[in-house]
């Protein structure tokens, strides 16, 4: 049995019983019932994702995927592709905006090259951990863009961290990424899984002007009618025109919730990694909330497809996990008032009148 | 000259120098141009309003303005009036919502008796200062809630909050309130001063059923007709149906922009209290952020006839301060970017191709 197949085994469903006494003490706490809105319901999926009624609340975790593609070579980003590698040292060195959230919020963070095109490895960047499955993947428009081994290798390097976050004490995982091109590869990846068209997933990325847009779109188009034959399944899928950063994301919705961590999905191209994933295992939906809703293209329409309402709408579009991270420290607050809020009867507040 | 009058006359306009110093320099951080979204409107607005291109932090505080409504006798509210006194102790106590909340966030917290039916003042509730105007104010179905004087005092008493926090290093100020039934004394202000329908901006409050609800709506109609010739003016239209917090909130809005403090507005009922604020000062709104969107009536309508944008949309609809301080976390969270990010140059990232 493979580490993936292992761990698909082990996603059991979130637990109802718990997610019921949940409510209950919520329904205690010195406020009318359901004021707390969203947060209410955070509070009871956590504690039925957890199969834990008492919701204890560990550390929170994030990591970062970073990974090249090989596609960035038709000109569908506005950046050039080195900056995948500079923003790799960048996220580790704690300059980019990922590692100055995840500072403010005291979450371990997790910096992963799976596979940048610039091997780093032999002299290391600081806090970054090297599991490269290859250095970028193929352009899509001459082969698949990966192997459907290195597909696998690449989603349990996902699995591996979130079980390693796992081990040191997290019960939130959030779920970032950096890759020169992968919008392209994450609209293709959303386009097969749901259908929509790419373009209306496509978008401007990090900052695409109107005919880089326009290409982004047509090779997204050609590269879906180039593997349309090998594009049945969701493994078949990433490793056809997919990216190994957002297989490691994938990997780490699978990993995190095998774990019983509450996962929480970035913007964009971790959706397009968590939807490789819910075709994996649909129960999976249990332990996923999606962080934010990206000004980026077709993020309002892929999360309509996945039935997912974001928690935050603040406009961002620029991945790495700042939108998860904002994300958690609000689940953060609905656990902390969850626990700490006092009852009507211990505060001797009284209830609603009949 | 009166406090008021003197606070009035100090809000200046916040400066565009400095918004354009931060704009540039978050066009010098690593991230594409404009990809962290409100949260760069956020930081260019804070250093305007702050007077300061450095945009340099200070602490966060929240203040919870407290007090009874003589409306409450009309039957307007799912809870007792007595939840009121009970909540401000329970406030003080740290185990209300809000209290969990700015614990969390290490924030500086007032909770203010600006005038709670029953006076507890001889044997003081822990961390409650008593500012009391009078014993709750009178039905409005009966009498204006409020004299002229008392409506201006308790403006006062919110300025003075404000500016004994601004004196304690705080440079953000959350605003908040308890006080059964003041949904329907502040769904009569922002009728007035809006001129939406009461129909359209009354909600169910805390819980109300049916029958409850179409009794509060008829309870603000009498009263808006009642007091027609007293609504001209918005301190007149708050000493008519208004409520002593709403008038603290107000005053808070603007002794908060006279300090140069970035003003963060709750739910509903604080934004009764902007509405009044704005009314006195429009030069007031570039102080202004608001927290979040209610769940409750008509917040969304009032928000739109402000030509607010709210934060966050969690569907909260407790007040307290509640809204504003998850806000406030994610402000804090723009400033943290707006200063530890590297910069293109210093972080030898490459910049968007030409």
């Amino acid at each position: 049995m493979t580490l993936l197949d292992d761990t698909l085994a082990r996603i059991t469903p979130p637990d109802t019983g718990a997610a019921r006494a949940a409510e209950s003490r919520l329904n205690s706490l010195t406020k009318p019932a359901g004021s707390l809105g969203y947060l209410e319901e955070i509070a009871r999926r956590y504690a039925a994702l957890r199969h834990d009624p008492t919701a204890r609340r560990g550390r929170g975790a994030v990591a970062v995927f970073v990974a090249d593609h090989g596609v960035a070579a038709r000109g569908v980003s506005a950046y050039p592709k080195d900056v995948t590698v500079q923003m790799l040292r960048n996220i580790g060195a704690g300059g980019a905006a990922i590692s100055v959230l995840a500072r403010r919020f005291d979450y371990l963070m997790r910096v992963v090259d799976v596979g940048v095109e610039e091997d780093t490895s032999a002299a290391p960047f600081n806090n970054v951990v090297y599991r490269r499955v290859g250095p970028g993947t193929r352009d899509f428009l001459d082969a698949a863009a990966m192997s459907a081994e290195q597909a696998q290798r690449a989603v349990e390097v996902g699995i591996d961290v979130a079980r390693e976050l796992a081990g040191a004490g997290a019960t939130m995982l959030g779920l970032g990424e950096m890759g020169i091109a992968n919008s392209t590869s994450a609209a293709a990846l959303l386009a097969t899984l749901t259908g929509l068209a790419p373009s209306r997933l496509a978008g401007r990325g990090t900052g695409l002007d109107e005919p880089g847009f326009r290409r982004k779109v047509e090779v997204i188009e050609r590269g879906l009618g180039l593997h349309r034959a090998s594009l049945a399944g969701p493994l078949e899928a990433l490793a056809a025109v997919g990216g190994f950063e957002i297989a490691a994301m994938a990997g780490a919705c699978l990993g995190g919730a095998a774990e019983r961590m509450a996962v929480v999905v970035d913007g964009f191209i971790a959706t397009a990694g968590a939807a490789v994933a819910l075709k994996l295992k649909p129960q999976l939906d249990g332990y996923l909330f999606f962080g934010h809703r990206s000004a980026e293209g077709g993020h309002a329409l892929a999360l309509e497809a996945l039935r997912a309402r974001p928690l935050l709408d603040l406009g961002m579009r620029l991945g790495e996990g700042t939108g998860a991270v904002l994300a958690m420290a609000v689940i953060e607050a609905a656990l902390a008032l969850f626990h700490e809020m006092a009852t009507f009867a211990g505060a001797g507040v009284s209830e609603k009148l009949a």
